[in-house]
């Protein structure tokens, strides 16, 4: 049986029980972290037992959100889930699904799992519905929970930058400052910093750039040769999937990266009305209008030009 | 006589007279601009006649400010500077320097030579200011009016990342998204989107990346034959500056702009504590404790040497 229920039943079941499990999302990023610690933080400041579960290692730049939280050891669980749209989600947790009683999350397309869900597509991070629930609860905002509601917020909305960013989003964030969040700290360990090895493979890569279709496709690609000699990660590499995108003119922008021999794992990124989508679907791949992902086998120069061939297309498309 | 007067004495004033000629600063960026159309296009709503003379050309991505302004002739004119911190920065338009009647302003180190002004250096923006102008003089936040107040608070806050954001930053950015303003397309215009030119001689800067000191001082440089193959002009070297000092382990950031044969002009950008005033005034230059610049004489070999020397000292004397 499986329900959705409000925002209030929400914060009256967490008052009501005890013992709470908190679980992320697989990969987990600012949001279900920030969500997930900021929600056991004030479950432990209301009395409860508390600890959060968070999906493989908690790396580096995440650690000060664990600030505050005192370890507590409990037997009879009761299991929460915040961020996670899926149980396909829960990755290393997948033991878990079966037993979440209440998920918290703000994905549009959530498959429900949980006894209980509360979903709201219209707050632009699960954080923004962690402040709510706090509220509800009487919670005090602490520094140490501050800085966990901001950083869910800061980063599901690219520091306010997208379209997904409300009033409410301001509001809250404004709320968090006043309450002494550290966040120009926090933006810049977010959005302003980068490893050396990052660095070294973005300079690569963009030695490949090249424009085609009267320079509204820009394509780049980094090999694995290339990641090798820059000591590049997957992480290092995560974030050059957005560059092309950001020139002047540029519509269609292509990231490919090498896998295998002749395997290439391709990031579509579009502006203007043209669909992402529609251009990995050719691929077999899929995603959404503006961002959208595929793999294709071949030779890097025949890869090249089918993206770019049906880049081309999809460009005359959004004209028609 | 010089007066400084408060927000509310600003208002009557803007209340009581007529045919304003609003001044913003040379070089004018989101800010000015932004505090200037809307000022201008408030006092249009109230029924005053209001003109912006924007201090050269206005760069087409700012074009979007102007829209909703009517053109109106008046001669009898009563001057106001937006965000203009001292005359000498009036560029071209020096020559209404003793004619300020009022100034609105935001920066903590403020020349007086307005008859009266209005200064809060609290405010992360002018914006924010003329945005409580507004609501002192009756205004109804249109999108046009709503896009002017975001824009200027949005981008001198690096879009709500900086230290200087506050509680009020954020409420005000909330409620000109609630007005309707194109928060979304300004953010990507004004933070995401980049000409080819600033690339290709970001690639080619990249290149230069060498790190000194342990890895804490990060080079890179531009050469004059570099730009001119990349048809880089200096707009499009503008923000290679804040690229050395995002590396992890970086705290002293420089970049190396070729100005003539043996000429070179020098932006030193650091973190942690470490004073790149200081290392900048050994070469004549000034700035604040975090971004400062200098110009120096010499081959660029030496010119490199002498400014890593100087970063070591400055990062040997932030940990005594």
């Amino acid at each position: 049986m499986i329900t959705m229920i409000s925002l209030k039943e929400a914060a009256a079941y967490l008052q009501t029980n005890d013992n709470y499990i908190i679980l992320t999302h697989q990969y987990p990023d600012g949001d279900t972290l920030g969500s997930a610690f900021g929600l056991c933080k004030m479950l432990q400041q209301i009395g409860k037992n508390a600890r959060v579960l968070y999906n493989g290692q908690l790396q580096d730049r995440f650690a000060y959100l664990a600030n505050g939280v005192s370890e507590q050891s409990f037997t009879k669980e009761t299991v929460i889930s915040v961020d996670v749209a899926d149980k396909a989600l829960l990755g290393e947790l997948i033991e878990y699904s079966s037993r979440v009683e209440l998920c918290i999350d703000h994905h549009s397309i959530h498959r429900q799992y949980a006894k209980r869900s509360y979903v709201d597509p219209t707050a632009a991070a699960t954080a923004e519905i962690i402040y709510l629930i706090g509220e509800l609860l009487g919670v005090e905002y602490t520094k140490d929970i501050a800085d966990c509601v901001y950083t869910g917020v800061a980063t599901d909305t690219g520091c306010f930058k997208f379209s997904n960013t409300t009033l409410q989003t301001h509001e809250i964030a404004g709320r968090m400052i006043q309450s002494g969040c550290d966040f120009a700290r926090i933006n810049k360990d977010m959005f302003d910093t980068i490893t050396k090895a990052h660095i070294a493979i973005e300079q690569k890569a963009l030695e490949t750039l090249a424009y085609y279709v009267d320079g509204e496709c820009a394509v780049m690609y980094t090999t694995k040769e290339m990641c090798t000699r820059c000591g590049a990660t997957d992480d290092d590499i995560e974030g050059l999937s957005s560059v092309p995108r950001k020139i002047v003119g540029v519509r269609v922008g292509i990231t490919i990266r090498q896998k295998g021999d002749d395997l290439y794992k391709i990031s579509v990124r579009t502006n203007g009305g043209v669909n992402a989508a529609e251009i990995c679907s050719i691929f077999g791949g899929g995603g959404h209008p503006a961002a959208a992902g595929c793999t294709i086998d071949g030779t890097l120069d025949k890869v090249i030009e089918r993206l770019v061939a049906a880049a081309a297309v999809a460009l005359k498309n959004s004209r028609d």
